[in-house]
């Protein structure tokens, strides 16, 4: 058996983390790969992932291991995350039971953000959070979007959020959207700064395709889960589709999200 | 075959309208069946039904004749609704392929509400659109919440709202919720004028039983769709699940829920 | 000297801290009056107030005392509020310069709420924090609202709140309305879950008069600090303006309004 | 008498009409100025501005001409504007009424805003609407607030807007704030898409000073009231103060701004 721990090479505490890890797995015989930064992705097949970090590290690992399809658990190293399954402290107990298999699955849904210039595509990516579109400058900008092809209306702001389940917590929070049963398949679309007052969230089923086009001349950004930013001009467009395949976050640890949800959200907001 | 018009005895446009169409539909060979309020339910057998006039009117065929399960071509009469698929004018055109069964159904999830005082059922109700918890005084009240048996966390406000999808363009939009595809099987939880200013709508999987309990001395009533309303005391509890059957709209006249919904919301809102 | 001291007759704590301020009075050569419930007005002449309490005595003390117009100290026993200057634990320290004089006073605003039924008045009052029309059903109501004389618009929902700067960090709050800056002369309105989604807090200087009236045929109540409750029918008008004199509070201890505020607000948010 | 015309060179509709009043005041025998764009500013006296376009064009006069302290009647050419009195087609009957000085003043507050970078200052602007801080990359930034040299709390997210009055039917409408009585002397301190979900828009009487800093290495743009843009560093400082001089808008057509206020929000939003 073979394990991959990704961790961030920037915490010392969570590289510390990774070789104690690396190395109760070679006690029970287990072979390991690290990835300690987004730059070296292997080639290498293995069959689970141990991520050890916050919601951030998670994200990357969703975005660089999804079509790999094998379960992820996340290790919470003092930082706040919705995704981690169990802390540090309690590394011990949960290793060999994850070694073992003995967990069950939560799959989240992961995005497919499709970006074009003219008729170009010049950015696939998979975000697990959100895609959000806005001006570079500080003007208003109006979105023209398309639910399924049809044509759903005209968001006149700062910009627009597509979120998942899993990035309803998010930066979609911070601009009203509601919070979202991980469960569910479903986008969230929440204005940012609506021109309009009576623009609401709006909760979408995830079999529809979502198409975003900029309106007017201004440039514009496209950033996935916060990380990856991709200029577009008023010729461009955003696609978004449920992604074929989720994350599946391992679950050593029984939790219940509504349960849980809020100290999560607490804890966050004052950290 | 046999119709159920249902319409509103107190308009006496859709009195005059619901004699137009008896007389149609008795020329295309099919029984009618009136029923112009709350009180005349009857129990004969009938094969669909056509309501006259707006969402109201809609609400109380959902919860009379839901267990009926037929399709309900709603026929809007001036006032705005969400749920009405053809206006007055375009029945000539739409009554003969309705009653020919060229239509395609749209089903609207229904909530199952159980109120006991302490340990007894009072009451038992289908909601189309929600429940909302609120307090007799003009003082806060609390509400202890689970979800699917699991502690989730107290609202302290004026009260507490559980919409399905339908319900998500009314009571609940008002006090911040979003608008939930009505594909979508959810119920929201939108608090109301939270006391807690980081309480936020809550989108919930409808597989999910959902409880309600107050914590308090006040007295509360339980509202169910804006018409039905029951007190209860501090040992009351509220029960809420999915219906065992929906809503099954007719719809003779394809129409795309995004496309319409904001020329919908607006007419709402000024009308 | 005469001193009044208010404390909270439920609260054995205000009462033994009650007994302890009154002895510690008597030794500084103060005469003590002592008024535990809103039943017992004195008519004796008195030349400050110590209110042993949170933001509720002080609330009561305002709308009995207002017009005694002498300085207030409030005395936090615990609870959060907004309105107290200082801990009990602190009162060893600064009875003796509030005794002395050696304080400065901040002046609160209140509100004169006058309730009509046809054109009789049948209540006056004075309000700290904020009046509130609402329905006393379950039912959307429609307020008519006139700004120093002139139409300004319906407001339909739930309600509406009239709120001081002081009453800013309650209900209205709670409702969406904003903080207000307690020096500034204002009013904050407030819709209570709005059934048009672009209706939103207005801040009004203070020297307007503002009305509000029923216009539907409904049952309201008139709520004012959330402690004094009066019903009005369709008929009924409440009038709003800034009372004559306000709340003097004495501050022996200099603070600054915003640099405690998020304290003060997070201690009341979790308490 | 001398007269200012002030229009924008872009739309010939306002040039049309530019040439039409010159004319009609070239017959009263008073002398005209024009103003056409943002370029050429006179240093010749006059005794009143006319400005012909929506607030767009009115912003550019406040801050361009606000040290003449001279009336400003602001003539609405078919957009939207909160700021004009009049409508084009009103002109002919109230320009000598203007010309005569048969008007009452309206005084709206300007801000001065100081830009810092390190101890240097970089930009000194006047603003009638507002000024906002906001991150120039795709990620949350933190800016450290304090009021009157106390320090009030941390806003981190999206940005955060200082807005007058006048400003406050804009851009920070947008983002949650209040709408403000015109006659109130005061700033509304909006966050923009706060990460705190407790952050709230805070009202402060204008004679407080007010200081932002960003606390994070981030890139900041300090734009004024959407029209001129200035980039800081984390060592950047934004002071904001009430002007010595407001913008004085001639009354010629009685209006009340709580009368007119939904009707141009209205058109606004539709607009």
């Amino acid at each position: 058996m073979k394990i991959m721990i990704v961790n961030n090479k920037r915490l010392s505490s969570t590289m510390e983390m990774g070789d104690k890890v690396a190395l109760a797995l070679h006690r029970m015989g287990v072979e390991v790969l690290i990835d300690s930064s987004s730059a070296d992705i292997t080639s290498e097949p293995f069959e689970a992932i141990i991520v050890l970090g916050g919601d951030g590290t998670m994200i990357r690992t969703a975005r660089q291991y999804a079509d790999r399809n094998v379960p992820v658990l996340g290790v919470n190293m003092g930082t706040v995350g919705f995704l981690s399954n169990i802390r540090a402290d309690e590394f011990d107990r949960y290793l060999q039971p994850f070694v073992n298999g003995d967990f069950t699955l939560e799959e989240r849904m992961l995005q497919e953000i499709s970006v074009f210039q003219g008729n170009c595509l010049i950015d696939r990516l998979l975000s697990l959070n959100e895609v959000s579109i806005k001006s570079r400058a500080a003007r208003t900008i109006s979105l023209e979007v398309k639910i399924e092809g049809h044509p759903h209306g005209i968001y006149r702001g700062d910009g627009l959020i597509v979120a998942t389940p899993s990035g309803s917590t998010g930066y979609s929070l911070s601009c009203g959207g509601p919070i979202i049963d991980p469960v569910l398949d479903a986008f969230v679309l929440t204005p940012i700064s609506s021109y309009k007052l009576n623009k609401r969230p709006l909760v979408v089923a995830a079999d529809k395709q979502i198409e975003i086009k900029p309106r007017d001349g201004e440039q514009y950004y496209v950033a996935v889960d916060g990380q990856v930013c991709t200029n577009i001009k008023d010729d461009g467009l955003v696609h978004i589709k449920k992604a074929d395949r989720g994350l599946k976050l391992a679950i050593v640890k029984p939790r219940f999200f509504f349960e849980t949800m809020e100290e999560r959200l607490q804890r966050d907001q004052n950290g």
